[in-house]
């Protein structure tokens, strides 16, 4: 049995992050389907989604390493194909990638208590983004 | 058709490897579950699943390669927040990510001759840790 | 429903990188499922999956990302148990993990425009692999 579902997000540009929990948990409650796994997609190659702990200092941290690992102020090489400057953008989303994949059992997702599905936009300008759900199970 | 399981561990904290492979492999045999998929997904924002060759080298050159790429001298905004200092913990989960998705064919997963199904203990402290396993197929 | 497929690759390799979009989206559509997930996996402990922009500035500009992050011209204790040199290999494998998992709907992946699903080579020679696909839906 297989639900599909879309998650719409505005987003602020580089470095914002957003907590998915609640609407991935609502959708998969809305799909009836009782255990399995949600696949949790983004359409995309510049934002990537993940689990952390959603909280202030986290949010903050989590540029703060990915401008150590991948600066935004160094010329890539993609820069020099399309022009756009969103090269960092695209390492970045490679490095954290697009899926995720979390079981869920009596129509509750497995996550630890501050374990929080999150979308990361990477790229240098705001985004409409759609996330794919893929609810799959019994 | 789709099966849940559980694997219990109890670690040494940051740098713990755990070989799950046997583990997930009888579970699936177990499961009657012919082909299919198994996601293997921890709850909880300060630890990793993946795949490496599990041999004493590789033991040590992760937790190194992790110090230098995310260091646990430095204090984190995260840390701030609460004070539990594993604000590294965190950052690393991030990057690993909490889940892996292997498939399997005629009961037998198709891994690699050198590659086994791991955790990752990233937090500070020891921890007693429960691995879902989510298997699904027919 | 279950399918599973292959991909054979020869590969160069480390910094090969290989779109396998059409080659998957191609086995989605014979598999005669219309909706549900495809799982990509590469058994091997020195090679990952993940997508990206396939366009030749980024060709060039992950390798060198993971040549900064992680050096090949370090001497790692992998090394010291196997003497094959490939430590880099690993680590980088371990880093952008050996699995994807993409959603389909209407036999039809959910890529981004400008997305595609990448096989990345990092062994220190070239490789002959096998990517195993496994198809799920209704």
């Amino acid at each position: 049995m297989i639900k599909t579902f879309e998650i719409k997000l505005e987003t602020d540009g580089d470095g914002d992050i957003h907590d998915l929990t609640n609407s991935v948990s609502e959708l998969v409650r809305k799909s009836s389907i009782n255990s399995g796994t949600v696949t949790v997609f983004i359409p995309g190659s510049t934002a990537g989604i993940s689990t952390i702990e959603y909280e202030p200092g986290l949010l903050k941290d989590i540029p703060t390493l990915l401008e150590k690992l991948i600066p935004s102020t160094i010329e890539y090489e993609h820069d020099k194909t399309w022009g756009d400057g969103n090269g960092f953008s695209h390492l970045r989303a490679m490095l954290i990638g697009p899926d995720l994949t979390v079981p869920f059992v009596g129509g509750k997702l497995t996550l630890g208590r501050w374990q929080q599905i999150v979308f990361l936009e990477f790229d240098n300008r705001p985004r409409s983004r759609t996330v794919v759900l893929q609810v799959i199970g019994d």
